[in-house]
């Protein structure tokens, strides 16, 4: 199977594709810009959904779900944010088919909407007017409700999870009573997707802001997580937005205050989406395939027997699943391929494609000696283990390969962050890839220009922003300190 | 809360309408037809949802994710289907917006679509022409696919979660290697449901399967469970059917068979959808508000403390919490409503009207005696239980209310279950409500002529249909034997 995989190295975006199709992740669908999520892909993104909704849920918030579509003239009720989303986006004109006089199926031109409907590319307008009537006094606050859902961009150049025309995502709104609480919100839930980002992911993110040009259409705030991938482009994982009263102000969203004075409500809303799946893959993945940190695995440990005969067989399974129950009670997911229509090289092959963390393989000598080898997926290294070990060594190698491959990632984003101070120095070091530290004017302007000359942008003020003097990098006018510049996926 | 409640006595209709509203379950958007589901209703969704979910993982199924929109040509493809499922349905035929000279924001006239797309009203047409790409010998059979994703049908007439335009659902669709293994999953499946309404839901279904002319769209036969509501109407709460090879002839998807030679695959579909929220709503709730079975209700029980003074609730907050975590390791959902914003009664009003299984009230007095009043939901019986007996009796009690629950619903259909012989008592049942068991003859036209006579459809053929000689309760054509009639949501 990998075999005429191509490298990272020969095509790192050819590389990127074809393993998705090949891992079976995900495929283009007949449908123009939008994919069908496979079933492996999909049990990835199940871990994924898992355990962020469970951390939204400990955090104090609840599920609920708004409607598809979104009238016409809610777009155009927040003037920026219509701006951003209105756009490129499926519009619904029509609600019937009919049968013509050939008898093909056509629209029904007598059916056509009085107000035409958007599919959602994002939910603030249909949530905002909802919760209108959620609110009136400051009781009713704070609502902290998040929405698991399909949105639809109307993308023009698309690419599996990066970007679909239709993707699924969480997306996040919360009302509040101060801009404060608001603020302290949109913070939380921002290190909420650090934490598992870090934690689940194995993936190493920069926190921060957006420069006023990045920020989310409504927005007075937006913060995100920023990773590096290993070809030296950023990719934007999650972000967090303080909307200000912006949505309250465009749906009069008002409550009584505890002052008895009429205000309106402070707004927040933040999202992940199926683009994780993106960075995931090309944070971890090789040129062998697929690289999964353990604890977002479907398959976390697979046992491949070794055999010519049915009693080697037999013995091996009887022992392999006495092993898969103590590692099954221990919440590990444990696969044991015992097919006989598949010889163990193409499995090994297979699993070591798909990423799964460990492979244990046993065969009849093994079982006379009482040992098992082990290979790890993340650095392909095998072991000898004592039979009787696995259940204690398995859950541990686990926890490692988990730690490792977020050194390692933290690593590479160690090594290909540069501090620059010259615009030639920049414009190399671009090229090449990696996180720029440089001093920047703040201006729009130049970060425009600065995108024109170098297809770069700022991709976060970190949140650790450290004052200090210095002179933009393209424009020489003072900084007060560096910020965060890479060319983005 | 519970006043201005209208009761099933006075308007069953309305009964529902406001308890759907009243108990924060649901509520008409600002989108014609569909729905916002609001937190406490959507919690209840997702213990059905994971309950589901878990049996259809432990029965050898995959999640996976496919486009929402479908190319109108793909309903052309199978004869029967596109009658049911095309006609009524939200057509994307642009995909951008802008601003006209006024700046309004209008639809761009450009920007029409070459081939116009619906939104998914089900997911067959899609996922067989995938499907084409995935079989190519009988080794990649079978496929157990199971989608989690909404839906959209233009109804006209639409009623919170009993009728929406969009809805959640999941649909199953899965591709076999014969005819006998197609049968077997569409059972199987039907038998999931049948499990999960009663287990989970308490709720008591009939299983059969459906007249041809109730049959889905493009399917063979259509097995389904029937529940009968406290209004005497019949509510489908699920379907499961068995395609043939309808969907594989229509998107060509051939397999190389055992034998060596090309085949048709054979299919079956089968979902439940947020309707069933509205069948857990009608068939336990009473003139008190909702009734909610335990393994369903996002709050299983709560404590409320009644106190004066500030020491008195310290005193019962540490009893509580002590006993909560205990529950809570029991894997019970526990919350403590110690908010001093409200009344003793006022709590106990809206739980009783959120259909919280149990409520434990501690004061002061209970305290020195070292006792609770707990209240169980269902029946309203009030008892004093001590203390120390709580985390043991707590369990047990949330037990029998879900086994009351659903004998409860039992004794009410076997009431309200009717052997009919004559087309007038027949008339005359009709109109009173339940399931009557009834001789046809077997032909659509004496079901038509029975619908436009009394709006009773035949509801499904049993599984344990019994062979009965007789004649039809219509037509006085002969007859095999019994059906179920009713009329129905």
């Amino acid at each position: 199977m990998a075999k005429n995989f191509t490298s990272r190295q020969e095509n790192y975006s050819e590389w990127y594709n074809e393993l998705v199709i090949k891992a079976d992740l995900a495929e283009n669908s007949a449908v123009r810009g939008c994919m069908v999520i496979k079933p492996y892909g999909y049990a990835i993104w199940e871990k994924m959904r898992d355990a962020l909704d469970k951390m939204f849920k400990d955090t104090g918030h609840s599920n609920a779900y708004f409607p598809l579509f979104i009238p016409k003239s809610f777009f155009s009720k927040e003037a920026s944010h219509v701006e951003g989303f209105a756009k490129e986006c499926a519009v619904v004109t029509h609600y019937r088919l009919k049968n013509d006089q050939d008898g093909k199926i056509v629209v029904d031109e007598t059916a056509k909407l009085e107000e035409e409907l958007i599919v959602r590319p994002t939910s603030e307008t249909i949530i905002w007017d909802t919760y209108r009537n959620w609110i009136q006094s400051y009781r009713d606050l704070p609502i902290l409700v998040n929405q698991w859902a399909n949105v639809v961009r109307w993308e023009m150049r698309t690419r599996l999870f990066l970007r679909t025309a239709e993707f699924l995502w969480q997306e996040g709104h919360t009302a509040h009573e101060t801009e404060q609480e608001a603020v302290a919100e949109a913070e939380q839930m921002l290190n909420v997707y650090r934490i598992f980002a870090e934690e689940f992911m194995a993936l190493p993110v920069l926190t921060g802001t957006k420069s006023p040009n990045e920020r989310f259409a409504g927005a007075l705030e937006t913060y995100c997580i920023e990773a590096l991938m290993q070809d030296g482009r950023a990719l934007q994982a999650g972000t967090s937005h303080f909307l200000g009263q912006n949505f309250a102000k465009a749906f009069d969203v008002k409550f009584l205050s505890k002052n008895n004075t009429q205000e309106y409500v402070w707004a927040t809303s933040w999202g992940v989406s199926t683009r994780l799946m993106g960075a995931l893959i090309m944070t971890h993945s090789d040129d062998n395939g697929l690289v999964l940190p353990p604890k977002l695995a479907p398959i976390q440990v697979v046992f491949v027997p070794i055999y010519k005969k049915q009693d080697e067989l037999d013995a091996i399974s009887e022992k392999v699943n006495q092993i898969k129950k103590t590692l099954v009670d221990k919440g590990i997911s444990v696969k044991y391929d015992d097919r006989d229509t598949q010889k163990p090289g193409w499995k090994f092959n297979e699993y070591e494609f798909k990423g799964v963390p460990i492979r244990v393989a046993i065969g009849p000598r093994d079982m006379e000696e009482g040992t098992a080898e082990v290979v790890r997926r993340d650095t392909l290294e095998k072991q000898i283990i004592r039979l009787d070990e696995l259940e204690n060594f398995i859950p541990k190698l686990l926890d490692e390969i988990q730690d490792n491959l977020f050194k390692k990632a933290l690593n590479f984003r160690e090594t290909n962050t540069f501090k620059v101070d010259t615009w030639d120095e920049f414009q190399q070091q671009i090229e090449k890839g990696g996180f720029i530290l440089a001093h920047w004017d703040g201006t729009t302007e130049t970060e425009e220009a600065i995108k024109t000359a170098t297809k770069a942008t700022v991709r976060t003020i970190p949140l650790d922003f450290v004052e200090e003097a210095g002179s933009c990098v393209f424009s020489g006018k003072p900084s007060k300190g560096r910020v965060v510049f890479a060319k983005a996926y």
